[in-house]
């Protein structure tokens, strides 16, 4: 009750909201706004006319993120309409400005169908650097963003897909690496069908997993090539096998993949994972088992959740804001599987640094050094951006799709402009 | 020359653009995260799905303005396009900022017809607290307008019709009281039948001038009831009357209101005007008549222009960020005629008291006090954003369209919150 209190006071006073507007500059005199407006603002108007380019000149475009919801599946709290979304959409935005220097901009769109929604978002992508999906649910989600991929010439991104898949296969590498296990025998089980459990298991593929030692399950069951009641985007993942629920399939398992619910992994499930079992019970805000009682069951679990207050928090405020800025530093037209896994490798490799007394004095002290306790690096640390953006910007120059011109930006822009 | 280069180097450097996002609440510690974020964003999300008045309370909503354009009619440039009109949205997001504390984004809209634009924007609405749409081409501005206030529960203003009447009635009423003459029996010729034209005559007449006494001019000469050539927004305007040309329409009249082009008023034309001719040459930049030529014509002529160089400049900014900043301070559903008018008389009330030094510094001293050099206030006069905004905020709650509970905020928010 006090925290309801606290996060309703926080977001009303003294102001309503979390972001406003700032002038970038000089706006004090005559001269000034005869530069700014009418007549000097003719100037970039005809250079942007006669070459679109221009706008990265001479507009904030280059730096804008739009972060568009149409509320569908608002975190975990179902479909509340586009309005009640914008808390939400604003606090990414702020996100994106106070860890990478994005400017970011909510949009919310009431759309009465899926294509409503992408012809909005195509009509006004053109005054944006980029995209940020929000809180869209499945399976539309995956057909609007399709679709404006491949419509908008600027990187098109469902972070509840795409950053939460390239935070959880960072910490997931890391955790087979301390288990000693390999990628291309480990057997993952994946409790939850949804569109970031699709993207999680996806990437995970393309990081190495075998596809036929991945069990996926919905709220029937597991996936698996004798159901006839899939979408076309969970048939890709069925697989054959005589396993049929989550206690069939948990037998033995190296790694769970939890993206469902509270308390979905009961103890007796856990116990009979194989030995160094990875448990990630990413359910918001009550994990599928809780780590005290996990660590009870099985001491030699590594665990992570999406909570901050236990050991490897998989957040997405790990991937998003500098996956934006490398794109955006370099112009990329979108953000390709070469840069998502440029990201991942990037969060990976900084977990096994020593870590900076002030990142560790942020989290109150204790240990940061890599193993079970602490497989990912944590949302404060300031060497992410510096990190993850140029490995994101430098995977988008050598795959091709960053802009002419533009790789000489980079990576200054990355590490100075916040 | 240099003006070109020291405007694209206002825009350029050092960095693109004219606006950034600004975090308005503390973001530094993983408890202000929590309650920016998840999981505390939950809390204002429930909040505004209950009850989405809450939305004013909780997110940047009621102080933002979406300033939205398709491109079509830019400046005097014609249309290039939405995203070549980037600049001009930015700047006018820059003056909202600058002159009344409104945070404002540019939207720049890429739609194939009115429809796709009206839909786009309906659909976007609900994230703001106001739109201002902007150099949008007749006719379909009027359209486009009269739907999306139909369709919307916040303001939609066209700033080139509404801001520019606005200012430019003010002006006039001021002008006449200077010359003499009376409102109700003043012949006025307005060369010129575009949105802004149609939108000054309109509110001209809500001021006192008479219908009958206005011959409008479009680019085959007077609009009079004979003509069969006209579409329904000019055809309102034709009067039973025997002028052709602006010749025979400028012949002892008592004003002109140029919103045409270069130069179309000539010498020997303002010569055939009455007494203490009123002479609006708005065409930027380049007015109807320089007001040194017509000075010299006609020594008792009571000028203005767009332009900052010459005394009386007519410019939007004298309305736009007030008239927001009053509505939104009252949660106006709508700026309807009260509104406007209140806003005209705000303004030329202004210009009737003495000038505060600093003011008058601003401009490198001189006189201003009210009379032929001096017709309305300073851009920069800082008295605008009180008087304006409380009168168009009084308006508003006197005509009904203030929402229940928020007069209370009024007016103190209009003066304080920059």
């Amino acid at each position: 009750m006090e925290m309801k209190q606290a996060a309703l006071d926080y977001h009303a006073l003294p102001k309503p909201g979390k972001i406003s507007i700032e002038i970038t500059k000089p706006a004090e005199t005559a001269m000034d706004l005869s530069l700014a407006y009418s007549p000097g603002v003719a100037e970039p108007v005809r250079a942007i006319a006669e070459n679109p380019e221009d706008a990265y000149r001479y507009t904030c475009k280059g730096n804008l993120v739009a972060v568009i919801s149409n509320g569908s599946a608002i975190l975990g709290l179902g479909n509340l309409g586009a309005l009640a979304s914008k808390p939400v959409m604003e606090g990414k935005a702020l996100l994106f400005k106070r860890f990478a220097g994005v400017d970011s901009i909510d949009i919310e769109v009431e759309s009465e169908s899926p294509q409503a929604f992408i012809d909005t978002v195509k009509r006004i992508a053109c005054t944006f650097g980029g995209i940020n999906l929000e809180d869209i649910k499945a399976p539309e989600c995956f057909e609007i963003e399709r679709r404006l991929i491949e419509a908008c010439d600027i990187p098109v991104f469902h972070d509840d897909q795409h950053g939460t898949a390239i935070v959880t296969a960072a910490a997931m590498l890391n955790a087979l690496e301390i288990a000693g296990k390999n990628i291309e025998e480990a057997r993952l089980v994946c409790l939850g069908a949804g569109s970031a459990a699709i993207a999680c298991v996806k990437l995970l593929i393309s990081c190495g997993f075998k596809a036929e030692n991945i069990l996926m399950l919905d709220s029937k069951g597991v996936i698996h090539s004798e159901r006839n009641d899939l979408n076309q985007y969970k048939a890709t993942f069925a697989v054959e096998t005589s396993c049929r629920t989550l206690d069939d399939a948990i037998d033995g398992a190296d790694a769970f993949l939890g993206v469902s619910g509270p308390d979905l992994l009961s103890p007796k499930q856990l116990e009979k994972m194989a030995i160094n079992p990875i448990v990630f019970a990413c359910a918001n805000p009550d994990p599928e088992i809780r780590p005290e009682l996990a660590r009870e069951v099985r001491p030699d679990v590594i665990m992570a959740t999406g909570r901050s207050d236990y050991p490897n928090q998989v957040n997405n405020v790990l991937g998003f804001p500098f996956i934006f800025r490398g794109a955006l530093d370099v112009r990329a037209s979108r953000i390709n599987e070469e840069m998502k896994i440029a990201a991942v490798n990037a969060i990976r490799e900084l977990a096994k640094e020593s870590v900076p007394d002030e990142v560790v004095n942020a989290y109150g002290g204790g240990e940061l050094s890599f193993g079970p306790g602490y497989i990912i690096p944590k949302p404060m640390d300031v060497r992410l951006l510096g990190r993850v953006s140029s490995a994101v910007a430098q995977a988008a120059v050598d795959s091709g799709v960053a802009r002419a011109g533009y790789p000489a930006h980079y990576p200054l822009n990355s590490v100075s402009d916040i």
